[in-house]
């Protein structure tokens, strides 16, 4: 076989068979295949796509081009949920800890993040103490023990995607739906779990910029998961708002804990509760209507904040923080932006928010930058809002203060205010199964 | 300025800026951009296309990336021609000394053939003694005295051709119309001729497959020609069928004196009086059908054959070859390839019959292969005669006999026997100017 031929087939429209697509995984992992001639492939799969067929034996190439992890040793259900990133994203720090305090159990592994947004990990990371490198036994052991743990991607898993997403960035073809699929599912499937609710971002600030394209994604993604024998579900959610008030890691934390407290902000409630009740009612915990009740009862009698409270003592942090989340050290400095017109905030380019944020100090440009858990952005006023000239509309914190006045501009230049009020947009645009 | 950005715009639709052309060039040839994100733009460029003004551009910046030549001490005008490549094409080596003993200038660079043909210089090196690698100055008076000479590539000329054509190579990015027009012109304008005259091949074992492509490539070297200041003229030829009798080093350098002696194939003569008339009008010699007469005149009273002798004579080979060719030594092994069916040749996949060719060892598989001078094919029948079951339809010549069956299998099934007479088909299609 000849990566030339299997260019070639693609580019003028072919269809590649599962033998070809496990090939060049195989031989490109090996370090067999020159990043020339894969950067050439994926531009043509950019530009030609890929059948259902093809892309499932993508994903599972991927999946299988490293270590499969086995959680058979784990009692119970094993779910998972997955987003596909956005700015401000911390359902993940709520959803799992009410899932898992009504008997589900979260073995989950994330990653870091790279871009705009910090990840889960770098999240959980600003908890002192915390730690996400756990030895796979102990992992396990506190699943089955706290019934959720939540550590750092295994290196050894699905190293073929780590070599294709770090070409793809450099090349212009992250924009590809078989290779965004392949990307997530691949790592996904490579996990051990027998239910995924997949929360697929729509609008500025995500993939997939259009309702039509991310309804395809998801489809996508819950047809292959399905094909692997997973239990699949996929909410398609607007990323066209920063989704609550707080970008950055701390302050997300903080966020989140807040939401367990049930004082969170109304869209992310919203969205974590709906993420619970998806994934609770795949799990077969009763119709939909009585896991989302669980799900809010949860929060209420404050079993969701317990089970987060364990799991970071398991995992070597201070469960105090968690029930006073006021012990999160503040950053050095802080900076007020305010608003330079009068009038609505009808809509925001969240992309740059999550920039202005890792101008901040809040993400990484390279994977050897440090992220600062303090920096960031809190939100004052958001999409839909009234704000007078001179009204704050956001606060920035960051230990590098020189950086405040680009962070600024950034910010205010993706705030679009306008005179006529605009009509509010549902959070949750469509389910999929 | 980032490539990231140029792939992005180029994959979305965009046009690239001369800044931007200029830049990419500039840097990939100080090795200051990876072949990857190179391979990326290549495959963006197949898909999208590039605008006139791009291609001039890349062109320009193409020629401009190495050593420009200076002709200026060569005395009358300068010609050339270049063909884009067939099976069995020797028209250089009598359309060059037609058109020099008639008082214009060849002073002619050409490449080595990579794959399934020899170049020109791999011809003429099958004269003994002959030398491609003359000192400039040197190549310079010899075109003064005997009005041409044919040497090897300059290595410093065009380097960033040399780089893209290797990467467009394995990643299938060849067949793309702004990009052969760069990589064939950038490389012409890098010499100092006053008129080139193209023949662009068209049909099976040529880049386009198709007379309107084959047109649209025509048209665009056309004027990218004349925007560098040149007098351009292009004729479009079949392709679909080799040229003349003989595939293969001295085969063809034999066939080509036949020619000047006046006894060449019908259908190798026609096309080199076309070119040799087309270019002499081009130089302002007197109308079409007087430059048609003094090419024919040159064949019957011997100067076309005297100047080739001359020129081989000059470049250190010996003359008396080109007056007795029958002193080329002959290949060691001879092998018949019989008809298997009866009726009319209808077509041929010339590409096959330069691959059965390559077998044989007449052209090379890698730049370190040696060729055999005496190796090729010389053909029986060509299409649209007619052939009996047994009958010799082409005669094998290698050193190799164990390729024999190989190139015989390769030979048949690239010839297509049917028992209609085909419609005789046009050699030239178009003039494009």
């Amino acid at each position: 076989m000849r990566m030339y031929d299997l260019i070639q087939k693609k580019r003028d429209g072919g269809v590649l068979s599962d033998t070809e697509i496990n090939w060049f995984i195989e031989n490109y992992v090996k370090g067999e295949i020159p990043d020339y001639q894969v950067a050439a492939l994926c531009m043509a799969i950019y530009f030609r796509g890929m059948t259902i067929e093809e892309t499932t034996a993508l994903t599972f190439a991927v999946r299988d081009s490293g270590e499969r992890l086995d959680f058979s040793e784990i009692h119970g259900l094993r779910v998972d949920k997955h987003s596909t990133g956005g700015v401000g994203d911390k359902t993940s720090l709520v959803v799992a800890p009410i899932v898992a305090s009504l008997g589900v159990k979260v073995a989950k592994m994330s990653g870091r993040g790279l871009g705009h947004t910090g990840g889960t990990i770098d999240k959980l990371e600003a908890i002192p103490g915390f730690k996400t490198d756990i030895p796979v036994e102990k992992f396990k052991k506190i699943v089955n023990e706290v019934g959720i743990a939540i550590v750092g991607q295994n290196a050894s898993l699905a190293p073929a995607d780590k070599l294709l997403y770090a070409l793809r960035d450099v090349t212009a073809t992250v924009d590809s739906l078989p290779l965004i699929v392949s990307s997530i599912m691949g790592k996904k499937l490579a996990a051990d779990d027998d239910c995924i609710v997949l929360d697929v971002k729509t609008g500025s600030g995500s993939f997939m910029k259009t309702l039509e394209k991310s309804r395809e994604l998801a489809q996508t993604m819950v047809e292959i998961g399905k094909r692997a024998g997973k239990r699949m579900r996929a909410l398609i959610t607007d990323m066209g708002r920063p989704l609550g008030y707080a970008i950055g890691n701390s302050l997300e934390v903080i966020e989140a804990i807040h939401t367990l407290q049930g004082n969170g902000p109304d869209d992310l409630t919203e969205l974590c509760i709906a993420l619970a009740a998806n994934i609770l009612n795949l799990a077969e915990k009763g119709d939909y209507k009585t896991c989302e009740n669980m799900a809010k009862q949860a929060i209420v009698d404050g079993t969701a904040l317990k089970t987060f409270a364990d799991m970071v003592a398991a995992q070597g942090g201070d469960p105090n923080w968690i029930y006073e989340p006021e012990n999160f050290p503040k950053a050095k400095y802080s900076y007020t932006v305010t608003a330079k017109e009068s009038g609505y905030i009808t809509s925001v380019d969240t992309e740059s928010y999550g920039v202005a944020s890792l101008l901040l100090g809040a993400g990484r440009n390279t994977k050897e930058d440090v992220i600062d858990p303090a920096a960031g952005i809190y939100l004052i006023a958001k999409t839909g809002e009234a704000v007078e000239v001179g009204d704050p509309i956001a606060i920035l914190y960051s230990e590098k203060k020189d950086n405040f006045k680009a962070a600024e501009e950034r910010l205010l230049k993706a705030t679009v205010i306008e005179k006529t009020k605009p009509e509010p947009q549902p959070l949750i645009l469509d389910i999929v199964e």
